[in-house]
């Protein structure tokens, strides 16, 4: 078995053909821990077909950045994850993909940190969406896991060994959220509204009608009305019920990035300036969120290729009602670099290393 | 003075530099009325230094058009308006000269369509955003002048001398509530949210750091929360008061185009099948407005370079919310295609005539 | 048999899914000489699985223009096209279905007008890219097709059986040089260079790694150097050798449009005015094409959803090279609205008719 | 005065509003050599009206970063950058301004990085587009400015007191070039084609008619033909005569990226693999030049938000003809990247520190 540096860890990293896996690898190979122990890249098993290729030759773009001209994609294997003492797993591969590796991993004593949707919802109700099978086995594995959010779960993540990393609109909505909902300051019967818009890396690499660049470019339209599967996350995450938020997800013509536009209605008047603290307070250690000054609001522009969540709002004039703006980078702190924020939390690493 | 063709009329546009204006053009050169009898183009007053240029040296899109290479943008005069016998005047100029020119229009007794914001809103505290000069004279025409949604108001229009062209962003936010709120169904103490997302071309051609591609591309922001000028029409058109109704407004990285999601909460549960009764009935006679069938919702694909809005929703499964889509082209039925609805309708005209 | 209208034509068309098929139904339907006689859509045969469904279904940007929400689109057949005594047929088709239905449509007494590449080349290498299987048969029929460029060709496609449809940037290509290679002013020996850029429509509508939207927006890349299949045109019609000029495409990050900068040396020093003499002599009854004046060049915003071909050049101080700049829409001039000046040419009626 | 940390240098970086300037001060805050010696970034003198902000109110995009919410933009004012022992300074200025504070910076012994073509061009013809005013000094100077081009010209950067950062079409042209003129097999007489792609960051941070939105997206057009400022570069950089090189540059609607379509002939056949090798030895030492291995071509989405310029290339059939292709981003390799390299050089550090 290979031996880890002092201060590194051993990674590796399956699914880094999509677009959060070649993000997550050029992340990592930039990562200062792992200077001298790149993570380890991996393809389809070789019975699937899978051979060792070059990372480069999937994603040109990386080429001439430090290690990546060294780094292979090899075939997915237990005991090559073994030999080389694996410590840390990213799962960036589809759900029941990740079902099977997680537990797999876990038996291997490799921690995992899952980028899919497998183990982010405890309510089989809304979990059912992604028609996984459960066992007596997934639930408790279920029950284990803990939901990636470092500005929420930080403590549950540094211990885990099941991370589940939230979905991208998801974290957005959770973050622009949880301050005044957890402040019990809104009014749920009013109901909260969440307009997101989000650019097409979010729908995927597969070539398809609805990523075709004739059906995106200059279009917008909206999908998964009443029925995204995000939804449940928020549910969880901010203690509401169903008829509590209404979601409502955009396809936005460009490569990148979220922007949510939540509405929520008070049940008591609210200053700008205690809005304005209770942000401040409830994101003040957190190193990747930036609280935007009233009436001051994010935009996409300023968080693509970052790894920060922006939050801003502003107040109606008679302080019953605001309009919250969360602002992120799908592939990035909607994916990637959250990951990688779980992974330093997880080695006892600062929360933004690596990432900013 | 010229005679009027039969079956035509004399018409003049002012403001055919700006996009509207340019859209406007490419109808009216296109518009079977006006195969023999195009219309008056207008620039500059003299005095401010217009000359006449030719209308393809602005729009060299336009050439080899019908009648488009012979056009010539003359400078603005009104002996030479009545020289020509002009009947009907399109102003596509900003609202302080839209003003000034509607007064003078009417005693030169010349019916205007204005697409500027002068005259649209009725109650004094919605039109102070737009800064106008108020005398006696103009409230008397404000009390005269119609609203000039052809949807809701075609018999005033019909005999109107001076129309208010709508907003882009009113028009498919009140074309898209307008079968819901007059059946007197929304929860209104819930609050109606409307979301909407612009192409560029609604800022204008003035070159700004807001339309500067640098700015616009890849991006999305929210703009003039709680305060954009097209709120009064919205209150106005759909009798709400200002805390019944939330209007949001974004700006898209495309050109043209806008999508306004609306959410509503109903005071009983609906059905589908009596909601899109209701719409498919409000819009039975509306040659410009499609009603799609739930669960379809409009995109802006659909609706750019046409004539048309497009609307429709989905309902949430226990019938108390929907969710509205409207989607029109801002230029066109937001502006240009929906001033030449109310000159058809003024002239007596089927009112999608040279439209579709 | 249905009778057709006087001065009408009973048309129908084959591929309407595509992009190009989807242009021609669009203006077909607004077409003067078909307000009473729409065309004929035409899907798969019932034997492969085609079925009768409504054209906006397809199409929903369509819904609503006059005829268009009747149009059905039938299964291909024959007996049917007989039935209804079709005369002439666009088919927008693939290249090998096109080469066996229009032998089948002509036996049918049907005239074709073809917008793949079946039957644009004479010269069987340069044939050879299309690995269309060639016959007696085929080959008599090669001979008797007439090359849709009306610019050039227009008497033999007024009596052609089957016209073949130029490629798109072939088009731009072809109509930019012609001018000045048919002159013999340009010294060949230097080699004629022709960088084009089209937009993403250009590639068609199967989702593929190359039409995903991640791939082509923000994007520019060059392909098929040295071997793009319309080269071959340039060769023929141009009536060079495969030396004397080098294409290359680029894929463009826009929806539609061809911009083509070409390269010439000239033999003989040239003036503007003797060059802009040249063009606007060639041009001078295309009603069609727009030269422009130097030093104006054309732009692809200029031409998209419009017929037009946009062609303009500038000269070096020493009158010894020139640029040359054509423009056009891909899906128009490229295709759909060249294919409708062909049946206008063919049918006896304006070359523009329903273009402009 | 300050005392510099060993193994840093003391900095100031003027004109960070515009999008070099602002792509220097990211990267610099980001250098490892200024974890703990930041650079000074200078706005207007106050004698003009400038007054000390904070950089993250100019480019919110950068809070959160290190170092970066503590920076500060501080009048321009000699006294200052003494006090603080100012060894290096960047100028991302206009031409006229860059003059002038060049030739001050020297006389107050602080070397120079040049971001504009204030002395990029030794041949007066080839400078008279730029409007400066010549005289003995700026003569003399130009004459010790060194063009900063890297790849050629590192062992005059590292002691030069004036590097003139190239400009960024010109940098893309020079390096796709430089390996086969040097190497003496091109045709010069046939003329080399280089027909350049940028995206709208190259024409600067100014609110234009040509940077409007409205205008830059969906669009192509060519511009300065014949002549383009950059040109001189290339005729200087590569020995080139003005009829020897003919450079058409396009506006891509796209943020950044700049790709150049060159078109060489050669006097004798060459080899795929005789190129290949020409090319990766050429740039074997070049830590920021990616060489693309044949028919493999660059894109501009692999070096967008990179240091690097990649370069590839075809060759026709019978060796006689190539096709080079050469992109990078403008404002990077073009512009604030390569100004780093520079200043790398120029203090002994490796040229890609900070960079990769």
């Amino acid at each position: 078995m290979a031996s880890t540096p002092q201060n590194s860890l051993r990674v590796a990293v399956a699914g880094v053909t999509g677009y959060a896996g070649a993000e997550l690898a050029r992340i990592l190979l930039d990562h200062p821990r792992f200077a001298t122990n790149p993570p380890i890249f991996l393809g389809r098993p070789e019975s699937e077909g899978g051979a060792a290729i070059s990372l480069t030759s999937l994603h040109p773009n990386l080429s001439g950045l430090p290690n990546a001209d060294d780094a292979r994609v090899i075939p997915f294997d237990w005991n090559e994850l073994q030999r080389e003492g694996v410590e840390l797993m990213f799962l960036a591969t589809p759900h029941e993909q990740s079902r099977e590796w997680s537990q797999q991993a876990l038996a291997h004593n490799i921690r995992v940190v899952d980028l899919s949707a497998a183990w982010r919802l405890d309510t089989p109700a809304y979990r059912a969406i992604y028609k996984l099978e459960d066992t007596a086995a997934t639930d408790a594995l279920q029950q284990e896991a803990v939901y990636g959010s470092p500005e929420l779960h930080a403590a549950e993540i540094k211990t885990a060994r099941l991370v589940a990393n939230p979905g991208c609109y998801a974290t957005s909505v959770i973050l622009g959220l949880s301050p005044v909902v957890r402040a019990n300051i809104v009014d749920l019967s009013a109901g909260i509204i969440a307009d997101a818009k989000s650019g097409v890396s979010g729908a995927g690499k597969a070539p398809t009608p609805g990523t075709h660049f004739m059906y995106a470019a200059d279009n917008l339209s909206a999908y998964a009305i009443f029925g995204h599967r995000h939804t449940g996350e928020l549910y969880e995450q901010l203690s509401l019920q169903p008829d509590q938020i209404q979601f409502t997800p955009h396809l936005l013509p460009i490569p990148r990035g979220i922007l949510s536009t939540i509405y929520v209605r008070f049940t008591e008047p609210q200053t700008i300036m205690s809005l304005q603290a209770l942000f401040d307070d409830f994101y003040r250690d957190a190193p990747l969120v930036r609280v935007r000054k009233s009436p001051m609001t994010p935009q996409i522009q300023h968080v693509v290729r970052t790894s920060f969540c922006d939050i801003g709002f502003q107040l109606s004039p008679d302080g019953k009602r605001a309009v919250i703006i969360a602002c992120l980078d799908n592939l990035l702190k909607g994916a990637a670099s959250q990951a990688v924020e779980n992974m330093n939390l997880m080695a006892g690493w600062p929360q933004q290393e690596g990432l900013i």
